[in-house]
């Protein structure tokens, strides 16, 4: 299994997911700007949703990059990322078609929640493969973000059915606190 | 003839089948979960056809990974199989659209027989480009699981007309027959 | 200017064009033999088509892999031949759409001849960057099968108006013409 | 942080970008010359932006060339880039089906201007975390065609409302402004 080839094949998908997300800013058919203020839902659901895949892309980079070797269990768990990181341009969407109502606004958490399950799945089937590597698992240590994020998103898809700029403003939060790339395997691997 | 330059077009082109395909999950008006609930037959059309390209993408890697030498013939077998590959997302919006009805499920299987017949060529193009190298014919060996493959996907298309839920099987069943990773040529690799 | 990375974005847009091509084979709404066979034309259409650009790419390869230098007017030149080929899908889709109507059939003649030139401009930008190296001017030669080309598909274009079907069985010919690799730059490269 | 890596990612987003923005030139239903003559203004528009990612494309060729080292901070500079060159299809689309209508013209001029500021915060950054290479600033130099363009691209944005064709020309001569490439950087580098 080749490495380079995996990582330049996620490359390829996440690339044309967050480009085909711009899609469905649908060019409205007026020119007055209330036909653009329409898009506005969209328009603030594709901001979050390139911000959320930029970061899965900077965050897969840093993983791939600490993995010395690849194997057939990885490359499923990594096509298993793909496959639910290729759903948000769908979950986008919908949530801004419809102002951010409460269903939508739940299912695009679950849509955040899916790929961060795939990632904390792909994670565990790295260090296993890297097992001697002893560094790479320290370098993740206990993952105390990843578990905060956990309960961000499990949060923000109850709360959408309470009371819907919640479930947004916990989205937003989730955002914030990756924007902020992973120093853990960066750090390690400096001092490694 | 490059051999890099063959493998990454590749990879660009099923990088974009298996991210478009995507779009024909298209976002419905209502925020309603009957909204949601009439795209599940699309959204499971989109699960197994995602499989598929995977497979392809996985077996494609490892064979192109064995071939030494590429030149023309190969070339235009390459570009047959991707041909028929950028067919899934039709065929997989098709029967997703139809509730798995029977023309378009016996259409998707025959969009899965297609390429499964183009792989084929392209790999006796490849044995016979790099017949000086007898490992790759040893490697491929006899081949069962292809001829395994062909006959379920046949059976598929002829059960499309008899009972619907019996293709849904049979297609079901192929991808399961192919998840696992083609340990044929990398076991020969190895042994090398 | 670095040669590896133009061929790889040439490339990436040459894999989105083949791809991207197919969504205008729009999923019809009925699960009916007659629904299906109303998409005909636009997949004969397609099938050309993806041979076209799979030419192109072919070509492109053989071009740019005989080039040692680049520069800002290659780039721009290549640029160009990438814009022509972009409008591929449209009169793909418009001819297709249409059941090859005079018009339609024209302007598929069009943009095929827009990237001909393209291709000869490109051409000679190449040669004139890589003046010194005789090789790939003698490789060239006197290019007779590209001005065949160009004598056919303006031919195709005038029959589009007044018999359609010769204007798509010179299409079909110039594509046969093509299908053969260039042998030129590749035989003499191995002298070389 | 791996240059290699971003550059290739760049590479496919603004691949994608250039190439779907033909998706706005919708198949026009009727197989007429005056269907065809419809879309002009949608094909001006999609020639006009196509040279403008094309510049960018180039541009950024140059600037990520001419940096050695890429952090957290240029990689999240260089999403901002790709955020905003991702909306000009979107853009184009809607100045072409308005046939250039004031409001789309200025907000058209926008979304030119947003990447131009996403551009020259990159530029800055790239400087900072490459601050003992001092050629790279020096071959930046003063930038006066970027100050230039700031000016003729606000200009063409309050054009918009007063002369439409005002605007269209102001847009023209920017993009005649950057066809020529960025020799500053590659000057410096020759003599680095």
């Amino acid at each position: 299994m080749n490495k380079e080839r995996l990582t330049a094949f996620s490359d390829g998908v996440i690339a044309i997911i967050i480009t085909i997300m711009v899609l469905e800013l649908k060019v409205p058919h007026g020119a007055t700007l209330a036909a653009l203020a329409g898009l506005v839902p969209t328009f603030l659901s594709y901001v979050l949703s390139f911000i959320f895949v930029a970061i899965y892309w900077n965050n897969h980079h840093h993983l791939l990059h600490a993995a010395r070797r690849v194997n057939g269990t990885i490359l499923w768990a990594n096509m298993h990322l793909l496959f639910w990181l290729s759903l948000i341009p769908f979950s986008t969407g919908w949530m801004g078609e419809n102002n951010f109502a409460e269903l939508p606004a739940a299912i695009y958490g679950v849509s955040m929640l899916m790929p961060a399950i795939a990632y904390f799945v792909l994670q565990g089937c790295i260090v296993r493969a890297n097992g001697s590597d002893r560094s790479l698992a320290e370098a993740l240590g206990r993952d105390i973000k990843g578990k905060i994020s956990f309960v961000i998103c499990v949060a923000g898809i109850g709360l959408a059915f309470v009371r819907p700029w919640l479930a947004r403003a916990a989205y937003v939060l989730l955002a914030s606190l990756w924007l902020i790339p992973d120093r853990r395997i960066e750090r390690t691997i400096e001092r490694g």
